[in-house]
């Protein structure tokens, strides 16, 4: 039967595409993507809103949250191109 | 002699192909093979529960879950090439 | 609604591209987004002065801050396809 | 001198090539290079029952091992392609 | 204003060109770039030096050390095409 | 003057080139280069035995090690263009 912990709700589909304008743009999707799976391997929200407490004033976890962004943010990049096109217009 | 722990069931094709048509299918089977490939490393069901329950509400850990999530869904978006070609469709 | 934690502010775009002209300005436009990222997923300024105090003088910590700034480069760099072509010139 | 942990048996090669038909080989062959690596940092087996005893039950560690697949995998998912030409056939 | 932590000395251009003859001097320039962006994140000597201190008998912060390097050195294999043409001449 | 902690022995050139001819050599360049670079971060030889010592029969240690050779082979494999085509011959 499949884990319901790791269950992503389909019907909110926050990534219709990996497609942004620019990078800034693609830095909050990056970061959309991070809050939404951890959000998806932990859909409570009292947890999560624990677990906010625990990492909001810790080097170590706040670095680790970072770490997530920054490697999300090497997917979108890829995906647009670096934006460089935009770079011609 | 196969290393018994990590041998995976073979029965359980769980991921036939990386293609999807869409990032959050691939977000969804990046999942999969994360949940997937622990389950074929600890067998053992009630482990797996501890497990669970010792990961579900600790930032760090919760983060380190995420951050596998990540790293199977850049292997699934390059195969896909980033779902670029769905957007002219 | 929007997790106020991950915002980032949009009116501080520090980062209008990625391209760079030279190996060091993709340095120092890494650290920045590393800053920045930082910035917005822990928006107060008096647990940031915490944060930093706490790591400033923690190898472990210090070394999870080079990693950061190694990730991000790694994308720059790709960006600015390695600044070769500045090398011809 | 040549430093014995580190020496991998040669005359066990577990990767001939890094081709396989399907993406399930693909991350069976990567649990492989991450249990034979392991295996040739440390050759003693009492050891490394040892050490399975204590990572088959702790989180942190077990994700640890399902990173080491993640990047394994991603190496083969590459060199085969992302078995995308099987899907033509 | 320009967080000072994290602000590389400009004067110091360590990374004037990612391109090296070997992958030896590749290898050096990673471990140069790495000591550089502790240096930007931490300006402080003595600082450094009990950082330095606390990693170096610590197996653990030391593969930490190497692995900075490791990530490093891959952005400058890629930009040096491996060396490969190196090989042919 | 030159971080001697961080000085690679020019004169032993462990890795004049990063091409080998099966994926099993290019396993153990990597295990030697993450040998040489631990080597070169810390010189002292009672110092790396005592780390050897440290990390032989500690799990999360031992997956580090494994997780840096895994970073530096997958920068060999792709030096190697996965050695595809020594499969044609």
């Amino acid at each position: 039967e499949e884990n319901k912990t790791m269950r992503t709700q389909k019907n909110d589909d926050y990534m219709p595409s990996l497609i942004t304008d620019t990078p800034l743009e693609g830095r909050m999707l990056a970061i959309t993507m991070v809050r939404k799976t951890i959000g998806a391997i932990q859909q409570d929200g009292d947890i999560k809103k624990a677990v906010r407490k625990e990492y909001q004033d810790d080097a170590a976890l706040l670095m680790r949250a970072a770490e997530l962004v920054a490697i999300e943010f090497k997917t979108i990049a890829i995906a647009n191109n670096y934006w460089r096109d935009k770079q011609e217009k």
